[in-house]
C-alpha cells in the first residue's frame, strides 16, 4: 500500500518541481520564437500598447506537462511491481493514463491550431468533442457506470437511481466542451486564465488528498492527483510570466489544455459533479454571458474591460446598438437584467443620440459595475478571490449541504 | 474469426474512403486560413515564384486521420463482443490503439509547432524521442520481447539468439527518430514527401495483407492494417493537392506525422526490420547525406535542386566553399565520393576562381547527376519509381533472400 500510494506521489511531486523550473526557463527562452512567428498581440489594457506580447505560450506549458507525464507514467506501475513481484499487469489502469494524455495532447494540438489558424466557432465545439472520444471509450470500458443516484427531493418522481445510458456519455462529452470553453470566456485581463486554472487545479488536488484517506475510490483520486500536480507546476510557471504586467499571453492553447485536463480527471476519476462545483464562477459567467453568446444582445469581438489611460484603471466595456434593431427576446432580456441591476443600460448615446449601450455580459464587467473602475492587477486579484470563494462554497456543498440531497453513505 | 477480421477491415476501408473525401474538401477549404496565418512559402522551382503557396497542410491530414481513428477504435472491440458475447475486455489490445494514437498525435502537434515556431535541430531529435515514449512503454508491457534471432552467418559469434535488453528500446526510440527525419530530408520537389509516404504505406499494407493469411501474428498485422488504411486515404488526398504544380505544401508536420505512423505500426506490429526495408531509398539518401548532415562538407540551408528558368528543368544544386577551409575528413570524403563518381566536384569556380563546388549530397541531386536536367514532375515520378523499386527489393529480401540469413520457421 505504501509503495502504491506514497512513493509515486512523492516522485510525482519532485518531477512537478522540476517541470516548474523547466517550464519557467523554456517560456522565457522561447518568447523570441513566438514573436518571430508573429504569434503575438497588443496588450489593450496598457498605456503603451504598442509593444507586442508573445501569445499562445500555453503550448510550451502543455508540451512540458506532456513530457513530464510521459516520464512519470512508468513509475506507479513499477512500484506495484516492486510491491507484488511478478503480477498481472493492470492494463485497465494503464489505459486510463494513456487515454487521458491522448485527450489532453489532442486538445493542446487543436488549441494551438486554433491560435495559429483562427478556426471558426463551430470548430471550437466540434474539436473538444472529438478530443474527448478516447476518454469516453475508456470510461465505457473501465467504469461504464451510467446510473446516477437521484437527489432526495426528486426521488418521488424518478425513484432512487436512474440509468441515463447513452445520455450520460452525452453529458460527459458536453462536460469536455464546457470545461475547455468556460475558461476561455472568463478571460481578457492579465493573469486571469492561468490564475483561475491554477486555483481550480489546487482545489481538485485538495479534494483528491481528502478523498485519498477514504477507503472508497482512492485509486481514482490517486490517478487525479498524478495528473494535477504537474499541471499545477506548469500552470504556475505560466502564471509567473502572465501575471500583471504580462510578459506573455496564454492563448486558446492554454485554455483548451487546462479545460481538458480538468475534464480528464473529472470523468476518469468519476467525480465530474464535484469538479463542476469548482467551476462556480465559470458557470455564473457562462450563464450571465448567454444573451451575448447566443446573440440576443449584440456581441463585440472582444468583451474585455476598457482601459482609461487618464486614470490607468479599467472600466466596463459596452456593446452599442440601436434599440430598434434588437430582437424582441433581446429587449425582454435587457429589461429583466436591467431591473435586477445585473447590467447597466444607457440610452440616447452616440453622436445622434439614437443609440443605446449596455455593459458586456461578463463576470469581470459585473465586478467593475459593483466596484467602479479598478486597476487591472487589483481586478485580477479580485477575480481570483472570487474563484477561491467558489472553491470554499464547493467544499461546503460537497461535504455539508450534500446531506440534504443524498444520504452520506451514498457518496 | 470472420467478425474479428473481415468486418472491421471493411468498415475501416469505408471510413478511409470517407476520410479521403473529407480531407480533400478540408485541405481545399482551409488553404486561405493558412495563407492568412502566413503559413506559406514560395515555390522556388517555378518560373513565377512570387505566388505564395500555403504550407503545413499536413496538419489537416493529421487531424482528419486522428478523428477517423477515434471513430474507428470502438469497432474492432464491438465485433469481438458480438462474436464472443460478454467477455473479458482485451485491455492489452485496446491500449495499443490508444498509445499508438498518442504517439502520432504528439508528433503531429510537435511537427506543427516546428512549422510555426521553427524549432532548433536538437528539438527535431529530442521531440520524436519523447513522443515515442508511450509506444515503448506499451511495447514493454504488451510484447516485451527484446531477444533477436541472430542471422545464420554470424551465429558462430553470437549464438542462435541474443537478448539486447535495454538496447532494443534504444533501437526502437532511434527508429522513431529515424522515420520522422528520413522522410523530411528526402524532400524539396513537389509531391515527393506525400508520394514516398503513400508508397511506403501501401507497401506496409500489402505486407500486412500477405501476413494476415498466416497463422502467426495475424493480430499484429490486422492492427497495422487498421492504422495504414486511413493513413493511405488522407495521404492520397494531400498528394492530390501537393502534386506538381503544388497548390499546397505538406510541412514538417506531415513528415513527422507520416514517420511516426510508420514507427507505430513497425514497433507495435513487431515488424520493425521489415518496415525498415521499405525505407531503402530513405536509408540510401540518409547515408549519402551524412557528410553534409554532420558538416564535414558545408551544408546550405536548402539542398533542393536548382531551377533553370530558361529550360524549365531542374539541375543539381551545389555547395560552394574554399578547398582550404575544408576539414581534412571532408577532403578525404570528397576524394572518395568523387572517385566513386557519387558526386560531381568542380574547382576554380566563383569570381576569383578560388572556390570549389560539389553537388549537394541528396538522392534527388544524384538522380539528376545520372540523368541530366529534368522536369520537376518527371523527377518526382522517377523518385517515386525508385521508391516502388525499393519496395520490390524489400519483398524479395523479406520472402526470398531471408533464407540465407534465417531458417524459414524462425520467422
Amino acid at each position: 500500500m505504501i509503495y502504491r500510494m506514497i512513493y509515486p506521489l512523492v516522485l510525482n511531486f519532485v518531477m512537478s518541481c522540476v517541470a516548474f523550473f523547466v517550464a519557467l526557463k523554456l517560456i522565457n527562452g522561447m518568447k523570441p520564437l513566438f514573436a518571430r512567428a508573429r504569434l503575438c498581440g497588443k496588450d489593450l489594457n496598457k498605456k503603451d500598447s504598442k509593444e507586442l506580447i508573445p501569445e499562445s505560450l500555453g503550448v510550451v506549458t502543455g508540451a512540458v506537462y506532456l513530457i513530464s507525464m510521459f516520464l512519470f507514467i512508468p513509475i506507479p506501475f513499477l512500484t506495484i511491481w516492486i510491491e507484488k513481484g511478478d503480477y498481472d499487469f493492470p492494463h485497465h489502469e494503464f489505459v486510463m493514463f494513456i487515454a487521458g494524455l491522448l485527450s489532453i495532447c489532442c486538445m493542446i494540438f487543436l488549441g494551438f491550431a486554433d491560435d495559429v489558424l483562427d478556426l471558426k466557432w463551430r470548430d471550437k465545439l466540434l474539436l473538444p468533442t472529438m478530443a474527448s472520444l478516447p476518454l469516453l471509450m475508456v470510461y465505457f470500458v473501465n467504469i461504464g457506470i451510467t446510473t446516477v443516484i437521484v437527489p432526495k427531493p426528486v426521488r418521488f418522481i424518478f425513484g432512487f437511481d436512474l440509468d441515463l445510458g447513452v445520455l450520460y456519455y452525452v453529458y460527459m462529452g458536453m462536460l469536455a466542451v464546457f470545461c475547455t470553453n468556460a475558461i476561455n470566456i472568463l478571460s481578457g485581463i492579465n493573469g486571469v486564465e492561468a490564475g483561475q486554472s491554477l486555483i481550480i487545479a489546487i482545489s481538485i488536488l485538495i479534494f483528491n488528498i481528502i478523498e485519498l484517506q477514504g477507503t472508497c475510490c482512492w485509486q481514482a483520486h490517486l490517478f487525479s492527483a498524478y495528473f494535477m500536480m504537474p499541471f499545477i507546476a506548469t500552470c504556475a510557471a505560466l502564471l509567473y510570466y502572465n501575471w500583471y504586467p504580462s510578459e506573455v499571453f496564454v492563448g486558446d492553447t492554454f485554455c483548451y489544455f487546462a479545460g481538458m485536463a480538468f475534464a480528464v480527471v473529472g470523468i476518469l476519476g468519476h467525480f465530474s459533479k464535484t469538479m463542476l462545483l469548482f467551476f462556480i464562477p465559470q458557470v455564473i459567467n457562462f450563464v450571465y454571458s448567454t444573451p451575448q453568446l447566443f446573440r440576443f444582445i449584440p456581441c463585440p469581438r472582444h468583451r474585455l474591460p476598457k482601459f482609461h489611460p487618464e486614470t490607468g484603471k479599467l472600466g466596463m466595456s459596452y456593446a452599442t446598438f440601436k434599440m430598434s434593431d434588437l430582437h424582441p427576446l433581446g429587449k425582454l432580456i435587457l429589461s429583466v437584467f436591467s431591473l435586477l441591476r445585473l447590467v447597466q443600460v444607457e440610452t440616447g448615446v452616440g453622436e445622434d443620440k439614437k443609440f443605446a449601450r449596455v455593459n458586456n455580459f461578463t463576470l469581470i464587467n459585473f465586478v467593475i459595475k459593483l466596484l467602479g473602475p479598478v486597476h487591472e492587477r487589483t481586478l485580477t486579484t479580485i477575480m481570483l478571490l472570487i474563484q477561491v470563494g467558489g472553491t470554499a462554497i464547493a467544499f461546503i456543498i460537497r461535504y455539508h449541504l450534500v446531506r440534504f440531497f443524498y444520504d452520506v453513505k451514498e457518496h
